[in-house]
């Protein structure tokens, strides 16, 4: 019987950052495709029944018809991410299933793995789009006109992965889902301070990525006097301190992970800076308010430097509130507390077409998206305990 | 006989960027490649004998022997930049040898027109590689290891131009050169407001590249509390700031053109962002006093953040005073101003082994290293007219 330490102890090579530490596992990438192989082969093993739809999502298969319980994860990560965001899901989706079968439990219902396709949206810029296309909440053109950073499309990128673009679309093995129960490592400090193992999720907050374009005019960086510049570089540096400020300020996150720069030489006073703000807060409506007021600040900061300021927003992912019967029935079953998150996940978009639920296993270090990122191997077996228990609850 | 603007315009669809309307011109790259045809073929055509360094600088010589004039600059451009820096003062130079030789001048010494390899330093990081290894101000081994943004060695990229890097290093040709004269297109605005269409340079400050690097807490976007982060961008946008303030105070120069994000991902707080530093002043204790305020500045943000801000000089180049006597000789002669820059150039690499003046064509954007960058055909003949003039009274 596999743990799911185990399990994740064999992905433990694959798409490794050998300097950084951490992984670089991004959609239709190699590192990726070897790992659905890896996922195809564990479930074949198992004797599970793997079936992929046109989008990349594979699903494993124990029993098959209506009304199936659907568990899993992700495999990809974000560049330089942890090994434990997605894999630890998957994996103890599978050792969950060998503790059932060891102890003997048929299920009442089909029992389905999943490993969802590009879950991070670190190569293509939008997240959750293997669960995005199957419910439909994504538009074929619109996905695979999705550019990486050296202009591969995601219809390329698909075809150079073996798959077919022309077959994405709305799923239908979702229309045989009766219910999705999502196992995540935590990506915060609310199980380190409760002192639990394993929690429930109450809810995803709204997620907005903003792509902030500004221009302004290149110019040699020897020559220019700093009165005569129009440089966007300082327009960024006042829109990082202002983001960080207004988020602060209103305990909610604010963020620029990436940004690139044109020409981008050392010696140029750049043209055009374009940054990707990441936010999150409680509410639509505060995520709005947070949004519109980093604008207003960087764009006041503009107009000081003689520079341009625009946002376009590249995707909002609405507030999800998991299904309360099924959230509370978990909890007290578990005997665990419920905490929000300000992750989003395959979950959160599952969850607008099935009752959906989500535990998360505590993260000692608090640190997601990087090498620090782990889950001590008591508490993942806590998690596929808990894990099995829900199926038996459920299934 | 060909002018300066029509030779010029020869090279116009050379290395063209499409979309932001300069040039991409970089060392080793197939653009600046051509262009060194494209300089051997109208060298050859004039029937000046070409021969080119271990160090990929290209002469082209009118007549043979020592204490020679050397006259030209550079063909490479930085990301994005204009049509002007560097291939100005090699189209001006061949057009002042057609307007000598139509005019029936026979030189007392040897005219050679110099075209040096990778002045820009926009792919490896170091500028004036070329006459910098000919003078041997730069160690061949230190050359050979610079790595472009795609990890390639200079080694490797002059192989995969044709080139022997094995044959690196300081320059015979340099024994034989007795005085060096640059035109170039200015960089600033000093003869728009004097009025002149030529200037003679006085100086160039002393110029610093310099890394800064800036260790942080790589970790999720969503999930991590704005309390709880270690984010190298703030401390980067502090930099970017403190920077900008400190130079305009003190009517200096800093830029940060050039930025890299690890892991790169719009939902991961950033573990490391890698920035480079331009700064100008008009001494070397100026230079100093201005980088240590930066980065003063800097830690003071860092210890704010948690972060830690380690600072690497990778060139400074000394100021540079053009040959007094021959400074004031041509700017008698051409009834020109005389005016320092903050820019640096072959000519202010060989004006520490021989007597070495420059000459500016106005620039009536004011605008360098952008599309932007400009001369009036007028100005560019009267440029090439200075030049002839020159050459007629050292000649």
């Amino acid at each position: 019987m596999a743990t799911a330490t185990g399990l994740l102890d064999d992905l433990a090579g694959i798409g490794r950052d050998l300097t950084g530490g951490g992984y670089h596992r991004l959609a239709w990438e190699r590192p990726t495709l070897e790992l659905r192989e890896w996922f195809a082969a564990e479930a074949g093993r198992r004797g599970l029944d793997v079936t992929e739809d046109g989008n990349g999502n594979q699903l494993a298969w124990w029993g098959s018809g209506d009304d199936a319980l659907l568990i899993g994860s992700h495999l990809d990560s974000v560049r330089g991410g942890g090994a434990f965001d997605g894999p630890l899901g998957v994996a103890s989706s599978l050792a969950a299933v060998d503790t059932l079968r060891d102890a003997g439990f048929t299920p009442s219902r089909p029992i389905v793995v999943a490993n969802f396709t590009d879950e991070e949206g670190a190569r293509f810029g939008v997240a959750c789009v293997g669960s995005r296309l199957a419910t439909g909440v994504l538009a074929p053109e619109r996905a695979l006109s999705l550019r990486d950073d050296d202009g591969t499309t995601l219809a390329e990128a698909m075809r150079a992965g073996g798959a077919d673009p022309a077959a994405v679309g709305p799923a239908d093995w979702l229309a045989s889902i009766g219910a999705f129960v999502e196992l995540h490592v935590e990506q915060g400090r609310a199980l380190i301070d409760s002192g639990d193992a394993v929690g429930v999720a109450s809810a995803i907050w709204p997620h907005g990525r903003y792509r902030l374009d500004l221009h302004g005019q290149g110019n040699h960086a020897g020559t220019t006097a700093m009165t005569d510049r129009h440089d966007p570089m300082l327009t960024y540096a006042a829109a990082v301190l202002a983001s960080a400020a207004a988020a602060s300020e209103t305990a909610r996150r604010a963020t620029f992970g990436r940004v690139r720069v044109a020409p981008g030489s050392t010696n140029s006073i750049p043209v055009q800076v374009t940054a990707w703000l990441d936010a999150r807060a409680e509410s639509e409506e505060a995520l709005a308010g947070l949004v519109d007021r980093i604008l207003s600040d960087t764009r006041r900061a503009a107009a000081g430097h003689g520079t341009r300021a625009e946002l376009t927003e590249e995707s909002v992912t609405s507030a999800v509130t998991f299904d309360p019967g099924l959230r509370d029935r978990l909890a007290t079953l578990l005997g665990a507390p419920q905490l929000p998150t300000g992750a989003g996940h395959d979950a959160g978009i599952l969850a607008s077409r099935v009752p959906t639920a989500m535990l998360f296993v505590r993260n000692p270090s608090g640190i997601s998206h990087a090498p620090e990122e782990y889950a001590e191997p008591a508490d993942c077996e806590a998690g596929v305990a808990a894990l099995a228990e829900v199926i038996r609850e459920l299934a």
